[in-house]
């Protein structure tokens, strides 16, 4: 594909007329569309991507690794990175990897072998030694604390973030607080997990194993909680939660089975997706779609400068207060 | 990488072991940590990919056209299309196009140039004959109903779902019947046109263009279609809503403001996402990961038999009613 001023050079028309054919415009004349047409056939064939690329040494794709596609944390990474990468030319190659180890080493090795120019490490499960082996191949960027290891990273500190709300929580008068999260291993769990302890210890509160809910990922994980909360002799008064998505199924699920919140139950959620604002829940904002904004910059000044330098951004939160608390 | 058989024999461990070192399990020896690690190495100098897909003329790679990667509709058709991609060795490259004409067409010209093995399409807006043209140069999956024309298609009626839900307001006995859409343009957007149309003149009414609400897509968007419905001196009684994510905008700040659903204002939406489930929403079922998984199994089959029928295949939906009608 030429660009729009060539083929409308080419087929003798304006641009604007190659616009409404590519556009799918009804109104324009079958005899110019024709020759829109066969414009784009020549010059079709007076372009090789492959060859642009074999000799740049570079393909233009990013890889991009992550548990799940269709979860809101994860989709608005990727949008973030999506809307820089268009900007930039380049293309995403998705590993949707249900963190199955061989799944992320794939797309390390996809690295290696110069299928993609760089990669970015939304969220993982394999030891960090694995990544490290890869880092001369290209640049690798984590969304993830790499505490000064010599490697790029942006990321939300989760560590602070579950201490804003832990002190909320506790500033309102809370005593007996519970967690929800994705999954208690990773980088980013251990550090809310500390964050947990840590505040409870201040309070002098023993941490209640029963209280902290795992595999809370989607609005029906709300449900689950609720349901395992109902069956409980003494429940907590509060709950930090990892996702927008599974606060809006607890909110919603209660109340339907009469738990008045924030009397009986109070929720504290972390994203600020729209769904929060819909349902007036209490959160803490990540800024997710800048964190994907901010990887691929990364990554693209290091392939465009040939910059060196190992960078790390940690990018911050803020609590938006509401009903749920 | 060698598969994990591979790896424990040349390290002399078991494969639980390397599972174990894979999985960043704690309590591994370092000294057959260290020797797992060192099988890992000596592996990955055996094989190159890019030998291999040279040998077999193929990428393992397909492309995926869609206009938002953050949308609920379109990542869960992602989802579908990944799981099966994941079982069978294949990668997706994303193509975020926010209805672009030259991202989309940009995909194609990948295929021509064998970067990718296959392209599936969600969504589009360049003109039919932008396709037609690449046909040749590998399988491509549109998700629309193609009627007749020889390609591959996996979809879902459109037509018959908004008109599925047309009945049932109109059962219910509303005659005022607005609609919110994604977008007024594309295959999809007309044949819920057309059933909208059909549907009103049946029951002898005019449709009323300021009932129609366009660029309705998520959450955010509900509420500016309430807000638009409060100025109305004379609203609709009921409103088809092409999202689940515009449904439970509107149903939320309909609610907010006093609005009683569905007394005053029936929503009928699409999708079953489970934020309908916890909202209470009325809507009709779309199979998006189903759609997902089977365009896939289009692709694979193809590439994989080298069969050269083109297949239209139609998903049926059906209406899971709730609260708001």
């Amino acid at each position: 594909m030429g660009n729009i001023r060539e083929i409308a050079k080419l087929a003798g028309v304006s641009v604007s007329t190659v616009s409404r054919v590519l556009n799918n415009h009804p109104y324009v004349k079958e005899e110019k569309r024709k020759a829109v047409w066969e414009a784009v056939e020549k010059l079709n064939y007076t372009k090789n991507i492959n060859a642009v690329h074999l000799a740049k040494g570079k393909t233009s794709i990013i890889g991009v690794v992550l548990p799940y596609v269709n979860h809101p944390y994860f989709s608005t990474i990727v949008e973030g990175i999506s809307m820089e990468a268009l900007q930039c030319g380049y293309h995403l190659l998705l590993f949707q990897t249900s963190y199955e180890a061989n799944k992320e080493i794939e797309a390390l090795e996809m690295l290696k072998m110069k299928q993609v120019d760089g990669i970015i490490i939304c969220s993982r499960t394999i030891h960090w030694e694995w990544i490290e082996a890869y880092k001369d191949y290209g640049p690798i960027v984590l969304c993830e604390n790499v505490k000064g290891k010599d490697m790029l990273s942006v990321y939300i500190n989760h560590y602070q973030a579950f201490k804003l709300g832990m002190n909320y929580l506790i500033e309102k008068g809370h005593r007996k607080i519970g967690y929800c999260i994705g999954r208690t291993t990773g980088t980013n769990s251990k550090a809310r997990e500390d964050a947990y302890y840590e505040a409870l210890k201040q309070i002098n509160e023993s941490p209640r194993p029963e209280w902290i809910f795992d595999h809370c990922l989607y609005i029906e994980d709300g449900k689950r909680v609720v349901t395992s909360l109902l069956t409980m002799k003494e429940r907590p008064t509060a709950l930090l939660v990892s996702s927008d998505q599974v606060a809006a199924g607890i909110v919603t699920f209660a109340q339907h089975k009469g738990m008045k919140i924030p009397e009986e139950l109070a929720i504290l959620s972390f994203d600020n997706h729209p769904i929060s604002e819909a349902l007036h829940i209490t959160t803490i904002e990540l800024p997710l779609s800048l964190m994907g904004k901010r990887a691929f910059r990364m990554i693209y000044n290091h392939l465009e400068s040939g910059e060196m330098t190992k960078k790390t951004e940690e990018l911050s939160v803020h609590l938006v207060e509401r009903l749920t608390v």
